[in-house]
């Protein structure tokens, strides 16, 4: 087998979120009827439900309105746009952003965590990343030839902090780790990492002179008033070694305009330039103009819509705590669960695809966030509240048929 | 010097098209006045002189309107889409395409470009690549850690096909390239592959079992009823071992949406799905609606638009050929000139920088497309046409100042 068949073996998309159309499902032996139900896809959040922020699809007409200016920006994004956000960032963060030097727009965070690996990953570089944590930062690594170092997160042990293995972290530097990629609040736990452990995440990593990328999609839609600590806000670690990345698509439901932004290092950012030059030019010209109305939502706007997913989060935690043998740990940021199953006789796998076709739910198997996931399932919350209910309790009823 | 630094300075931006508000001007003598005009960036298409496709806004706004079925598509696409294009690219091309297997929706064609490069070349492959091409092309296979392999063409010696050196191809699969990469038309000359050099490349591709792809971005605009022929509808080559490249951003004006399509050979399509889900998910859910205007363009306005194309190119050949020392060849299709320069005593660099500062007229140097290149640059003449014809003007008189 050559070296790309090896290389993509390891990048299966047919069980990432959004890709379920593509499952083969031949072989998957119902147990009982089909509960009815008004579909829900928790893959990912529902726009629909949760509507973009007001206003975006006038700035995008805007933007085709300034024509060829706003097509063709620089690669790293509009000057103008760059230095709108650069402000808004830096206030929110706690930190400095140069719009000339720090910032880079890029089609979604997803483009912004691939430009971002690219620029620092080089073949046979040990690369630490937490376990469980988004599904394509283990592909990405394995992507660039570097060398996966999983630190644990025991996210059952706590509940006043995110449950990284800080000893694991620091073992990891010593046997030569140069990069450290995670994301907070934590995808797929929905869990913040506490101020403690950004801090001593800070120190190891500009003790051993370690670069560290934080990917913070989801820090805007905190609930219950936690703590939220932004790793680039401690002006511990060497502003150089540090890229930071958000974007709109979550809380604020601009998914559909492929938006992302990355800040930070400027080494770093104009290198995820020259990379961006080779992978897609830029972010598409006229979306750009859409971040105009990021961080600029109405007056008490992003607050109802974390009051919206905080109510959905608790109508959901009732009902599995309320069935047998579910353990889940509360959502404290962002529209993720990550519920362990009671014991089944079905895999993980087969289990997702019953789901869908025994009770039209579609969720994200464990095992796209970490090998050992096998008993966990994610779900995005982000939803029609009652559709949502209702999709859990057909879960649980689903789960019934296939115990072991 | 480490890896990445070593891969990262080959990917130097600094002279791309549309980066050249990053160049470093401090250096610059100018000899003369500034020569007054109306700025024209010609390493661009304008798309302000020549718009989108009439309804492609429209149609993002219905896209935006479909919502979350809309923003969240497959990795590679909205499956009704890539029927709708699947269809109006096979009746193009004269190929089969299945919607289902042969086809992936990208942001560009520069994605479509590096999901392609990224999916066939590994560590250490030898790739064939044409001088002059299209500057991606040299720095994709550089990041992928290919060889390059430069296959000459002498675009000045015929006009009755584009000149590559067919020798140095079949050489070049003999020594175990493995992947050819090409442009037709040819990016920066304008030029077309005639029928038999199209034959004598698949013929030698078969032979030796190597991969072909081919971008095709600007091939519907084709000028003096030259006949094009496309690589994939020759039936010569295995389909498995052939992709094609297109998309809407040249003469359709829609580059401002980030949309780009590559089909053919179902096991690569599969790998550039697997890699687009860790690169950027999917090209803009919204944008991906605009495709619906591409290939359905109002009765005459294809013909009406590659009319106005060729008149500007006849305009600005007339031009090239009174001016002094001046050497180029007719554009065959699609929007770009390469003329060479005669003799200066600054480097294409400098000029091109003096004659932004001098001139207001933006072009890309020659060594972007082959470092041979010293005495050329390329102008993209999708631009107002009076604008254009005075900007060739200015170029011709800044030369004046410059001449050895």
């Amino acid at each position: 087998m050559g070296l790309l068949d090896e290389k993509f073996l390891k990048l299966g998309a047919e069980y990432a979120p959004g890709q379920e159309v593509r499952q083969d499902t031949n072989e998957v032996q119902l147990r009982g009827e089909i509960i009815a139900g008004t579909p829900v896809d928790f893959s990912h959040g529902d726009v629909d439900a949760f509507e973009p922020i007001p206003g975006s699809l006038d700035q995008f007409i805007e933007g085709v309105h300034i024509g060829g200016k706003q097509a063709y920006t620089e690669y790293r994004g509009s000057h103008s746009i760059r230095e709108n956000i650069a402000h808004k960032l830096a206030t929110f963060t706690d930190s400095t952003v140069h719009a000339e030097r720090n910032l880079i727009i890029t089609p979604g965070t997803q483009g912004a965590l691939f430009l971002a690996m690219g620029s620092t990953v080089a073949r046979g570089d040990k690369v630490a990343i937490v376990v469980p944590d988004y599904f394509a930062n283990r592909k990405l690594v394995e992507f660039f030839d570097g060398e996966i170092v999983p630190i644990q997160m025991d996210y059952y042990s706590t509940d006043t902090c995110a449950g990284i293995d800080l000893t694991q972290l620091e073992d990891a530097f010593k046997a030569g780790v140069k990069l450290f990629l995670f994301s907070n609040p934590n995808n797929p736990t929905g869990v913040i990492y506490s101020p403690a452990e950004i801090r001593v995440i800070a120190e190891l990593a500009q003790k051993y002179g370690a670069t560290v990328i934080v990917d913070e999609l989801y820090s805007r839609q905190i609930f219950d008033e936690r703590i939220y600590t932004h790793l680039c806000a401690q002006h511990i670690v060497d502003p150089e070694n540090v890229i930071t990345i958000i974007g709109p698509s979550k809380t604020e439901s601009l998914s559909g305009y492929r938006l992302g932004v990355a800040f930070g290092s400027a080494k770093i950012i104009e290198r995820m330039e020259k990379l961006q030059a080779i992978v897609s030019l830029r972010a598409g010209g006229y979306s750009q103009a859409v971040l105009k109305s990021w961080f600029s939502e109405p007056e008490g706007w992003m607050a109802e819509r974390i009051a919206q997913h905080q109510a959905i989060r608790d109508d959901l935690m009732a009902k599995l705590h309320a069935a047998e043998g579910f353990k889940v740990r509360a959502t404290e940021a962002g529209s993720y669960l990550f519920p362990r199953l009671p014991q089944l006789d079905v895999t993980v796998n087969d289990f997702v695809k019953i789901l869908r076709l025994q009770a039209a739910v579609t969720v994200t198997p464990g095992t796209e966030f970490g090998p050992q996931y096998t008993d966990s399932f994610r779900i995005n919350f982000s939803q029609d509240h009652r559709a949502a209910v209702e999709a859990i309790e057909r879960i649980i009823k689903v789960v019934e048929g296939y115990r072991k």
